[in-house]
């Protein structure tokens, strides 16, 4: 145990977003196992100081926290229950959910974790792999109170803001939804506008300096199009991570039957994007395929052909 | 003419950014005449100190700048030239046209103004009527740096920013235009998520708070929800703006050829609300919309049945 904070983490999912989370904790004193299913990820952690357990199981093995940082709720599933990192952690443990999923998702999740005697928190997470690794994030979170209570050391070693939005999961899951419908359509549309100002004959950057200060504004648009202006398509979030979250919001929205227009509208765009082969790509992607499609020049980075 | 600035200042259109924009000058010592098809609108205007006369071509008479602040293309058309504004000026005087239009329709313009001897600066805003009122306003700006030189006393008496954007016309409609799909679908969005959080069963107070520090943010977003969670629907900016302006966006995509999918969307969201009778209420009633469509209580505001 950490001599430091008395709580064992491990960490399952050392993407760009769990290693982060995993070095923040690092930093904080925390007893930390990594867990991924890629050893070379697995090998970078232990080279910055950690512990590394490719099995779910022997690496939440007493852990008074679990964080599953993976992609979908069907990941959490399989870490928490079918790999049997769930039944492996310590008496009283606290399982923090990170993946983006529908309410009704969460709401089973922590059903189940609940039923082997654990704690449970919807916490699905806000900011890009840098502030991850600044231990920055913003959490979205919702559960028992004694839940947070019990975890509040290691939020405040990986989050600067940690919402408590409802005593139940579920909640968290519904906010992060929303969030991630509005940051899908901006970055679609900031795509859309910027490479809409190309074919009018505008200079671009210029149009960057103008709508940042204007109502035109957004948070992804004020972020994403730097990527556009520098032709720098390496993958800060992909494009598929939208196809997916939009995916899951489009899901919702037909089960509700509450009509997305907008929403439906950048998922295609999104879908359109990947099946042209920039799935892995950054999300400023969308920019590329309007441009490819319009035959339009976009700036490219130093060195590509 | 007026004993500080020496210029002599028309302002065509004295509705709520009109009005803004003619105080302004007043108080910045300008001779101000206001013009407008309203009685009611001249009378208050005459009522804040200013001269007011109803017939383009007189109110124009001898002005060193015209100021048009209608609502496009064609009333600006219908006031320079089918009523004679813009041959009745002082000599070598500048209009400045503040109207939404799409480049070509600037370009025109300014090509018929200059074979008067005058200049043209095609000179879009953006700020609301409380920053007209203040002298705020940013103005998009293009055309010949003599006619800017000339009218520069005058910006700075209406605008906080003035950006040049280039030295013909044309190219500040074009900011303006890439602008407008931007704010328009952002106003969309921001419609269509608060309602689905609604549905979601969300605080949609909170999802205001969570959004607005989250990278779902925009700043229609931030702007136009709280006219939803105050229930306020009076016309800020009304809802047929948008059909308008997206409506130009959508014509110069299709002249272009350049598929404009998101803001299409929006546009036709636009379009349903002004259908259902809201066309002259506030932006921000596409939220109502979408509430009556779903059967879901929106906050009303006090006082309302």
């Amino acid at each position: 145990m950490s001599k430091q904070t008395g709580l064992k983490v491990c960490v399952v999912g050392l993407g760009s977003m769990g290693m982060g989370v995993a070095t923040s904790l690092l930093r904080g004193g925390f007893e930390t196992i990594g867990c991924d299913v890629s050893e070379d990820a697995m090998t970078r952690f232990v080279a910055s100081g950690g512990k590394a357990i490719g099995n779910p199981a022997e690496a939440a093995r007493d852990a008074d926290v679990v964080i599953t940082v993976v992609v979908n709720a069907a990941q959490t599933e399989a870490v928490l229950f079918s790999a049997g990192a769930a039944a492996a952690m310590a008496k009283g443990g606290v399982v923090l959910s990170f993946a983006t999923m529908g309410p009704d998702m969460a709401r089973g999740l922590e059903e189940r974790v609940e039923a082997l005697g654990l704690g449970y928190i919807d916490a699905p997470i806000s900011g890009g792999a840098g502030r991850a690794a600044a231990g920055e994030l913003t959490i979205m979170g919702s559960g028992r109170p004694e839940a947070f209570d019990k975890v509040r050391p290691v939020l405040d070693a990986i989050a600067q803001k940690v919402y408590e939005l409802g005593d139940r999961a579920g909640i968290g899951a519904s906010f992060k939804i929303v969030n991630q419908l509005l940051a899908g359509v901006h970055i679609a549309a900031a795509c859309e506008a910027i490479t809409f100002a190309k074919a009018l004959g505008l200079d671009i950057a210029k149009v960057y300096e103008v709508i940042t200060a204007s109502a035109g504004n957004s948070w992804m648009f004020e972020n994403r199009v730097p990527h556009i202006l520098e032709g720098d398509y390496a993958p800060r979030s992909a494009i598929d991570i939208f196809t997916k979250d939009l995916g899951i919001v489009s899901d919702i929205g037909r089960n509700l039957k509450f009509p997305l227009s907008i929403a439906s509208t950048a998922l295609q765009m999104f879908i359109m994007t990947s099946a042209a082969g920039m799935g892995r790509d950054d999300d400023a992607s969308v920019a590329r395929l309007l441009a490819q499609v319009t035959g339009l020049d976009l700036p490219e980075a130093p060195g590509t052909i």
